[in-house]
């Protein structure tokens, strides 16, 4: 079976520490590699993570603030140095162009990776790809920042012992999948009568951000959602004046968009106890709370079986 | 007395290790605090070294190479944020004066620090400071690169005994030591009579470079020498071709200097036993040999007394 997971390489919000370098998560989605917001130092944890820089093939910056983009640098020159063979997509909002194309060429280097910029400039769809749609909605930061989500259309899933009742088998199966519709056995198989309905999964990536219509329609129906959560309820104040989300607030969105498994991060250091996060976190929201730890792997949790089907 | 120590940030080249994150080195000298070579992850290397943003006077980049500069966005961004009130120099290549301008506006903050570009357009003096002299001279790697040295001026050490018995107290101390004689007890007192010589400290900073003319005039009568030894000389081919030194070269550069305390650094992750560099540089040089590891920090030999002086 394909692997679908997030390899955590940050989990410091502006401050790093001794457990927490800035951000940086890849997401492995089949055969693709989704790294998003890299910050200073991504390099380093991706070796110690054991992601290759073969590994990434698209870039997906929130915004241009330190913390999530000055690992660009090192990614793209680790990708020359590494020969890295297929082009790398780097997507960010599209008034940080410039800051993209002074962290492309910051120092000197045999470039060979084929790095191809393509900004957002609207919200919706940016691309729509074998594995998915991926899509950029607006979040409410001081700086322009857009939220990610990865949305693999539903399907069927084929089951081979109605295959096999058919009659259907080998190069027909595709072509039944193709088709919808096929003969066999001197009658017409529908595809409806030899698969189930098989729910396409969704992952969300939301960073610095107040909350707004684009955290939740981000995080809608999320299997894996990321999330910030800066501060705690506590804070909340504080929270709101700097652009930032609470583990309180991340919670309720989660189960207000019925989040399957929740991921929170990008901690303020002032926090020195990770398990606040989940506490105040579970005071919201029933489902998997993962607090993200730096070289972390979260897998994407299995697909909804049909009978979970709202 | 005054602090003179390096505080070792990094000590990786390339490619960084678990172990060894990539270059970057405080010189701490009385007061000032010079920061050589930040590369990617220098930041919170400093935060792990105990090191603040307001102990950064003065940056100086060798080259702009990667693991050289990568880290300077980090470090001017949290002199910002850190509310640094003292300007921060940078010194580096004149023909990299480009790289640096991407470098410091790299990403969305609110600058509040004072950074005072100062590009070296040729050799020689770079500052005349109270605390010495700084001076650029080049290497010889594949892209332009200088390293740097301290000078302290060479002065003279003031003997409480001699200055009591010719009756030279107080505020006259000072008046002797800027005027150099003076009258006290119906006679002329000179300084040489109260004070003996005091040799000025020297710091040698070599980087990235095959063996050239400004590798030993830096290292000459250097106190402290932190050397860049990428290779072993078991690959001396390969560290001439890309323009480094071997341990082993290192080493007698530093014996051929009259060096004190040698400082090795900047190692290929290809060796995983560092033992490797001091033996090598034992077999040609008598004196201190430090192999250099993350967050180590290594004192400025005492001043030689005068007995030591050739």
């Amino acid at each position: 079976m394909s692997t679908r997971e997030l390899v955590v390489l940050g989990t410091s919000s502006q401050t790093p520490t001794r457990h927490r370098n800035h951000n940086g998560y890849l997401l492995r989605w089949d055969g693709a590699g989704l790294l998003f917001d890299p910050g200073e130092g991504t390099q380093r944890q991706m070796i110690l993570a054991g992601v290759a820089a073969t590994d990434v093939n698209r870039i997906l910056i929130t915004h241009f603030h330190g913390d999530h983009c000055l690992g660009v640098p090192g990614v793209i020159q680790r990708a020359s140095l590494d020969r890295v063979p297929h082009p790398v997509y780097a997507h960010f909002p599209a008034s940080g162009a410039e800051y993209f194309a002074r962290l492309r060429h910051a120092s000197a280097y045999h470039e060979t990776a084929t790095v191809i910029a393509q900004p957002v400039r609207a919200p919706g769809v940016i691309v729509q790809a074998r594995f998915g749609r991926l899509e950029a909605l607006p979040l409410d930061h001081p700086v322009e920042a857009y939220g990610y989500r990865l949305v693999e259309p539903d399907g069927r899933r084929m089951l081979p012992e109605r295959l096999a009742a058919h009659g259907v088998t080998g190069p027909r199966v595709g072509e039944l999948q193709r088709a919808g519709r096929l003969r066999a056995g001197g009658r017409t198989v529908t595809i409806e009568e030899v698969s189930e309905p098989r729910r396409g999964q969704r992952f969300a990536f939301v960073m610095d951000t107040r909350l707004c219509d684009g955290v939740y329609a981000l995080a809608d129906g999320a299997d894996l959602l990321v999330i910030e959560s800066t501060f705690l309820e506590e804070d909340a104040r504080m929270a709101h004046e700097f652009g930032h989300l609470t583990a309180g607030q991340a919670a309720r969105v989660a189960r207000e968009c019925g989040v399957r498994r929740l991921v929170l991060t990008h901690f303020s250091q002032r926090y020195t106890d990770p398990s606040a996060f989940a506490a105040e976190a579970r005071r919201h929201y029933e489902g998997e709370i993962v607090v993200a730890e730096d070289l972390a792997r979260v897998p994407v949790p299995p697909r909804r079986r049909p009978a979970e089907e709202m």
